[in-house]
């Protein structure tokens, strides 16, 4: 790491360039002159409302009626109804392409069988990466998978007027899991609430409410869940609190934490594979003991870079894979950790394997049900009720196809080359 | 958090009532038999190998024709070969509703005035949480926002065969730095080499290479640059290693990391605002205190949960972002970390701030490029060379407008109620 | 953070003035040469051998007649055979000055009443800084204090040929509790074992022992537990391990972690007080909203340096409470982690409470019963069986009046004032 | 991890055992009854002060007469005048007992030789641990070592009304480095302000101001200069803070962080030995493979624990010597950081290495005149200026040292033995 003084020096040293530091901090001020016309918000999609949103941008903004033709086109015309649940103020939709790789052989416990697998991204070479990964995972026999713990958090917090107040509330808590159990289930048909799971901190309480979700992701059953168990506490418990919030923070939503890398969010899957030298060789263009060699410095510099667990990329396939099968993408924040193994064993076979505890998808409910995104599932043939564990094995089998292929390519030295050759347009350079 | 015994043995009980534990194990076997026809990877596209790649998933797997009609549509087709820099094994197109929000009005030091912002996501509820946000931003005044910070880093690692020969190679390096920042210079109009910093680990070197790279987001062309710095380690460093890689996982590439969190990565970016107690009252139906009260408890959590820095949903936002506007989204697992702060101040105003140090964003090269995330850039009227700071200030500002708004309805009791009304499907439930 | 290059360039540097880049790799070159005479490691103390060992370290090393005069006084002399268990290759007593601060008033479950406590340190000003805060936290009527949770971990980790093996053996420990149990607990009196739980990592299963030590802090117990819990496992599992380990770093034991943070080590213990404004004015000289000021932005220094929870200096009460009373020391490694909470309430009161998860204490066993630890613990009142929970407390008190006293000193600008008056000697400035 | 609830409930339990629940509420009450007498704090040392403290302890505390001979020896009274500068309300001694291992050859940038090493502990079965090791390290020809970095933190905040001011306070201490430096030095004969490196946060500054200390620990030394430094800004600076504090927890002081981690704090030093498979069997009795694969599960264990780094145990070796050398002992929880790496090389050869980036040692200073602490420098012949650099190197190589030794006993099977025998007392049990 550069110091941070250099790359801020370097920032202010930029800035001066473009006027003195008074005129800098003259573009700070705020002003409360009319700004442009609001986008105005509505409660349901309108081709009327869209009409309306699009003469705003371009009548008071830079957009012109190119790019109302490149995001609102006839299908995103068409496609206006289905949108009802799953966005507000649209404006129209965006087109991302999609590679197919495959098939991957999965020896899962839910997942077993070949899988086609899509993937959405406009990153070069991601697509013909993890399908070289996938190939090879195949041509060695498929790679074992399995979901090994499963479950969604809220964690709603409690503030008291003190320790003891805290203790006793804690206290009636843990004597009333039912009620509370039974008033949380009570908003679902799906959802079970696992566990309650107290952390005092002072004389704040949070509560951690584990649910599993049936076969979606969960975020929204696990709140609504969680506000009916608050309710039943406000209504019930003698220990009365200054106040509550349905959510705190303790529950690893849409962050990397250590809470839920060392636990679990959503679903916790492995998936490995062996793969003898030879195979490896052929395949990549390298050895397993320099993709071993690898893995060593790799996983060392992910101690010291202080990430949260050890692996190469996961970001990318679970982004990829998300987006085109309906999830929600920004929960690639929390998922894109777990721990990456490669070994050297018998007769330089290398081993590999992948463990994500915070993998969190569905195959009902969310994005899943939209046309293009309905046939990424299809894809897989995993979409509906009974798929979101074997959709979770997939999730893991395809980072596997990405570290072995990506590594590879970084033992092999062909990383930048990759890129040199797919990705480079001339304003990138 | 339950204990792991605790989702683990549920999960076991699960399986078992799949199958006895040998026939569990049975479904982890490999087998060579041959798997489904292959995807055939090809270098370029063509409409006739994605053809191809159709009459392959829907005749070897679940996928129908109905499938291939809504990837692969008309506009699909069209696009084609827009897509050659941005996808391998194409067969078709993802379609994402996007809505629009603001005006939202930053007073930042590159982006100064009211921006329309288009977010793509599936998830009910946030464009119109993001919405109610930056409305309260522009009914204040704006928000103040400002660039800190810019680098990209790749990190190659050198294996040595001792501790001493690893210091005469950093000794090497540290004389040697005008002939490798040519070296890597050499490769790249944009991107400048800022700095080389070593660290050693026992007989391991890792260089943390920082670049600016212009307007473009660069993880392509830190890479190829890298790549020719290490070429000239190789050919001139009399100290020669066992053996390097290009990246080596220093870098905080695709994770969120302590490295980069408490550095920068892309670019560092603050977003500040002073709201007065009426207004928010108005706009988000709670108190001030309330909200603070909030920020405490969640800011706590956060700690407690063992995450990078405290924040609420980053995430959530910068996906939206980053997918309407071709960024790479999978980049929302390193960005999505920073510390968003509220304070009373005088007459119970409240002040809020948020602080990314992650930023990946560019307004040339990747995505940027396509048409509708095109479209994306051009309804911020940000698009091509010169906008790159000003995007990532728009960043930090929506950040700080979706803070606002759910922590609002954290603090009112709203935000269970949100979910429910926007988001439910009986599927869902 | 100054750049790694900076830091490593001036070491460099300093390194070069001592000699060329040659000469410096030779200081490295290992030699096989007749080492110095071993010091002879016998299983009992014996003054014939410390003699012995005295008359290699006078005779061969640097140290002198005075150097054994000064360790292996009359009273080292007299106490070796009280040293059995404690020490091997015994050459004196290292004495370490103690200061004594109180009574610090204590309204816990446990510790209930006006302690005095003592402090063993080096450090100037530290028994001062304590004394001032234990004072301020009796002049308010004591401070609340509670044991929340207890558990000590050992985690045996255990290698598979593959993922199936893995799961397969869960499931036989998971339906093997009972025995497992059994086991472990016939070999210690005090030992319970509270759970056992898996954390698979591809085909590697740690198991995370969690036991109860009564008034020992255990370490030593639940490693004998855990080895015949183990070697149960080797004997009666039907699925065998390639290779197993009685611990494998995921207990937390000696270090600050993660899981241990969140979960707890040892005793979970959390002390609080609420202060009014005119009492923190005359003890401290400065205000309660300056304390909270500098609350806040410390919180906020503490998340953006990436530690493991947010506190001032809990290590320094804690290594000189633990010294002082025959607790194992290097513990603070692992206790020194907590969070440290301030608000203001009604009437600019200040509120303040620590919670300190992994305290790692006894009132037995180790170095309690030692001549001078043992009087560490009477001047407490807390020898023996029974006390142990107390002096959890004590040290979760101790904290919260360190934070006080040196949070008031920041505030109020003395700070460095403190250290320049008690500490400086010439050598040190 | 057993659940937080399992753990909880468990002390819930217990608690209850002991009460009900009002009557524990009951505990927490404070009351204002004058407390015990208090413990008069004095500026100086004094033999009348202390007798008058033990007044105190005997008289209204549990201590007796036997607890003040036990402390308050002979030797204790004669040494009291030179603790003037290390303790405050003295009332007496602390006897640990010292063991002595070696000799340690390291073949160091500074420390070059055979060391034979003082550990001060009550914790059976380490001196021996760490004498094995150092024996097998001196036997293989000595470890390598070398100091790579140093510099030592200090970071005041300063809070601005916004993000603007803030802005330019950056710019305004860039431009008068020069002149803050001359202000820090001249509060110090050695130490040198290397860095000041910004952080913002909102409108929130954070300096880190790195120094060398010379021969010093140094923590005392920077807070003064910092002290003068932060007057110089207040006096000079034309943006003017609305508070600013000299240290707000960005230095990485007294606790384990990310940022000393991934920089420097102290030294960082690095040792290292390459090991024959045959001298390791003779030497550990269990073999190099054994070793390595308890390494990489170790690893892959302290990863999972999210812990800072990946190591054994450095805190029981640096705890031993810090406190026989006259170190702060409360810096353990900082310097107990770091990476050990173990590999295979050629012929089953083992590699091993430690990496401990915040070593904080001095050979001047704090504790390290008082005589039996003067003793233990002298042992290893490192005591005054111009050793410090040595001393650090020692640290690493004990850590060495320590994991070889541990790691074998893990491997070998006897972790558990060794502390049966050595350790175990009968109230341990």
């Amino acid at each position: 790491m550069p110091s941070a003084s250099e790359t801020t020096r370097r920032m202010l040293r930029a800035l001066l360039a473009t006027g003195t530091a008074d005129k800098l901090a003259d573009r700070h001020r705020s002003t409360r002159e009319n700004p442009k016309p609001w986008l105005r918000q509505t409660k349901s999609l309108d081709r009327r409302w869209t009409a309306a949103l699009w003469r705003t941008l371009t009548g008071h903004g830079p957009a012109t009626e190119a790019d109302e033709a490149a995001l609102y086109d006839a299908q995103a015309q068409a496609d206006l109804p289905l949108y009802e649940r799953n966005i507000e103020n649209y404006v129209g939709a965006l087109r991302v392409p999609v590679g197919a790789v495959g098939p991957l052989r999965i020896n899962g416990l839910f997942a077993n069988g070949d899988f086609y697998v899509p993937l959405a991204t406009t990153e070069a070479a991601l697509v013909a990466s993890y399908g070289r990964g996938a190939r090879l995972i195949s041509a060695a026999g498929g790679c074992a998978a399995g979901v090994i713990a499963e479950g969604v958090h809220r964690a709603p917090g409690f503030a008291f007027a003190n320790i003891s107040e805290a203790g006793l509330f804690v206290l009636w808590v843990m004597q009333s899991e039912d009620a509370l159990r039974e008033a949380a289930e009570a908003t679902t048909r799906h959802g079970k609430l696992v566990d309650i799971s107290p952390h005092i901190e002072g004389d704040h309480v949070y509560l951690i409410c584990t649910y599993t979700t049936g076969d979606a992701a969960g975020q929204n059953m696990v709140t609504i869940a969680t506000q009916a168990l608050c309710r039943h506490i406000e209504a019930h418990c003698p220990v009365k609190p200054a106040y509550w919030f349905v959510e705190t923070n303790l529950s690893g939503d849409k962050k990397a934490s250590a809470i839920s890398f060392t636990g679990v969010r959503g679903r916790k899957v492995s998936a490995e594979i062996t793969l003898p030298a030879d195979l490896v060789e052929q395949a990549l263009h390298t050895t397993t003991r320099r993709m071993h060699d690898y893995w060593r410095m790799s996983a060392l510099g992910g101690v010291m870079s202080g990430s949260i667990g050890i692996q190469g990329h996961y970001a990318n396939g679970l982004a990829a894979l998300y987006l085109a099968t309906g999830q929600d993408v920004a929960c690639v924040a929390e998922s894109a950790v777990g721990v990456t193994r490669f070994e050297l064993r018998e007769n330089d076979a290398l081993y590999a394997s992948v463990t994500l505890p915070n993998i969190i998808v569905g195959t009902v409910g969310g994005g899943t049900g939209l046309p293009t995104q309905s046939a990424g599932l299809n894809i897989l043939g995993l979409k509906g009720e009974g798929k979101a564990r074997a959709l979770a094995e997939v999730c893991a089998a395809l980072c596997l196809a990405g570290e072995l292929s990506i590594i590879g390519a970084l033992a092999a030295g062909h990383f930048a080359r990759a890129h040199a050759n797919l990705a480079r347009r001339d304003g990138d350079r």
